[in-house]
């Protein structure tokens, strides 16, 4: 069963290909060759401003993000392949040529993407990893922070959500202990929410249990 | 009634003339001349760490803070006479002599007070001034931050507590925006509190009606 289940993924995976980069030993992707970042001009063939979304899960903000921004692009990471192809499914059959799915753990970014590329980066719903001893994987912890530095432009805005009070706690910590200042800060989201606002499943479904979702915007504070 | 009002307010702060000090127009108050700091080692009589509370209101904070921590000092402000009279009058009653109330304005304390003595500063439940308009007189705007900084000792920290959303909101980002870095942010400090947490009499009636409590504590980024 298992190894039935990897070859319908392995299909799957292949049928979203012109949508998805999936860096590493899987051979039938050749975009990505070893220290060479994607060419996001020649993916995108536009100039187009660019986001990037670190833990998509099943693509949902990124689609909807993409359909409301024709004019804006974005990369949308997630290291689960089982979960990614939900998203690229989506794309394909929605007919997006503005997004791109990237296959790889947040830890591997700069090997994929150029510095400097990212007018934003989206955090939406990140796994809180809420033990202590976990914290390094939070995608907040200060060894992501870096990462996100280098791929943002100058002025570039960190906007992350979750509905996890010690993780925002956390995160609020570790962005202003390493080099970012913090602005929008909402700590009841839907009380007062922008028009601009994308719910994610996640949200939909936290707003309806009347729980709080918690946002933070962060930039990096010039040295 | 007015006039009578003003006579016994000033009978009242001259009977506390031994932990107040009022400068500024009084005459009474011979301690503070023009330009010229308190001496905190002589009133306190001995070298131990002192804090600053600011907007001290009724004293409660302090008088619970200096009764419980015999080896440190604290200095609480308050510009309103009829409030401050109140904490004076308490702390004389306890015999606290490691208190001393100063009545003046936070835009002030540093005509009055040295540069780097403070070990510590509390914010309990500013006035939140929730209209825009309003904003520079919250005690976390920018103009008091740069206040704070010259008071605060080389790695001091500023501890605020509020109920209010919009005030902490704008606190945090205030502080991570103007050289602060924060850390041991609670977004509902009962849900686990502190061993050494004071609760205020607003803390208490806040957390009695089941509201969260926020917290932070600020610490100045070396430049």
């Amino acid at each position: 069963m298992r190894m039935r289940h990897k070859k319908n993924l392995d299909t799957r995976l292949q049928a979203v290909s012109s949508c998805l980069i999936k860096p590493g030993r899987d051979e039938w992707d050749f975009r990505v060759q070893e220290e060479k970042c994607i060419d996001l001009a020649a993916y995108f063939q536009n100039d187009n401003p660019v986001y990037l979304e670190v833990g998509c899960g099943k693509g949902g903000f990124g689609c909807t993000f993409a359909a409301e921004h024709p004019n804006c692009n974005i990369v949308c990471v997630e290291k689960a392949p089982n979960v990614i192809v939900i998203g690229c499914e989506a794309a394909k059959k929605q007919g997006l040529k503005n997004i791109l799915f990237l296959d790889t753990a947040a830890e591997y970014l700069t090997s994929y993407l150029p510095p400097k590329f990212a007018e934003g980066i989206f955090l939406n719903f990140s796994c809180p990893f809420p033990k202590k001893r976990q914290q390094a994987h939070r995608l907040t912890h200060p060894r992501f922070l870096e990462i996100y530095k280098t791929l943002l432009k100058d002025g570039g805005v960190i906007c992350q959500k979750t509905d996890n009070m010690h993780f925002f706690e956390y995160s609020l910590e570790s962005f202003s202990q390493n080099g970012f200042a913090l602005q929008n800060i909402s700590l009841d989201l839907h009380k007062d929410p922008p028009e601009d606002n994308i719910m994610t499943e996640y949200e939909k479904k936290f707003v309806n249990m009347g729980l709080p979702i918690y946002r933070l915007e962060a930039t990096v504070k010039p040295e």
